[in-house]
């Protein structure tokens, strides 16, 4: 997405241990019109997907989220994290490693609002060791849902989630790629969608 | 809002210990459509305010926040919770009690992102305490911005929060108010706007 190489080139702020800060936009302050073209680009890339649901991850997941759903037409259900939590059996979990927080947490979704056979798009923000992404993927599969793709808005494609998505045949896309990035600049993947 | 009141009483759950859950399309699955409505509906009774900015709180706020401000053509900004944080000097912070995790958190929110005479909306999907409201607020005030209004979904009104924003004069507007709560069902109060 052209518009979105542009922003991050514009606006996003490059940190030592490749760190892209793009909170002035994204996930921190969020530009509500630019996310709404975010949205429609979704919609323009899974346009061939049945998606009944739209699935992320709290926090700056959901108001990406919410935006997107408005251009399927279809419910969002964000997922949580807990340090530590009941398991009273009505919830579905993942255990996820964070390398940003240095930390192992739970993610939780309750079981009614994700069903057998429900087409599911997974939306989030930052894709980089892909292990937001894979907790999410494991609730799917242990609810019997159908994972149609995921969606990114971000990914750091010089790390090992979005490789380790695509060997296992995941329709993975994100709306920009990143290839390099150094204090010299960012380098983007070419796309093909 | 009287379209509120009713979902409340068709999907609303009430748990021992004051708890509504409402997590089937308001804070965990989330009714895109219906989030619409409510969006449409804060921005009529701020109508007569000047918002140049949405704040709100992470998580279960940002996805509201994000909808309502497409009516009101301004952005977002999400105050995010920690346990514990570096400061570094560019984040404003406050310290929050949360009666439902038994912890206190710190709020923070990086300082560019709210400035000195920014009209600012404050939304949020609960009030109950009014425990998260003060410390956005104290962070508005810290910041030199002006609050506008408070925005809430659902406002416990038989709980401490909402009287106690509005006797220091603040423009609170709840789209739902319950008056009591118990098995028996639930009660709103009538509001004039």
């Amino acid at each position: 997405m052209k518009a979105l190489e542009e922003r991050i080139l514009k606006d996003g702020q490059v940190r030592p241990g490749h760190i892209l800060k793009v909170d002035s936009f994204l996930n921190h302050q969020m530009d509500i019109p630019f996310i709404n073209e975010i949205g429609k680009e979704f919609k323009r890339v899974f346009a061939d997907r049945q998606v009944d649901k739209i699935l992320t991850i709290e926090a700056s997941g959901i108001g990406i989220a919410c935006i997107t759903a408005q251009y399927f037409g279809v419910p969002v259900v964000f997922a949580k994290k807990a340090q530590s939590i009941n398991l009273d059996g009505d919830q579905y979990t993942a255990k996820v490693q964070s390398y940003t927080h240095n930390k192992t947490y739970d993610v939780i979704l309750t079981k009614k609002y994700l069903s057998e056979g429900e087409h599911v798009l997974v939306i989030d923000d930052f894709l980089a060791n892909g292990c937001a992404a894979r907790g999410l993927i494991e609730i799917i599969e242990e609810s019997g849902a159908i994972l149609e793709g995921v969606g990114i808005v971000i990914e750091k494609g010089f790390q090992e989630g979005g490789k380790d998505l695509r060997a296992r045949g995941i329709n993975l896309k994100s709306l920009a790629i990143i290839k390099s990035m150094s204090d010299d600049g960012l380098e983007f993947e070419e796309l093909d969608y």
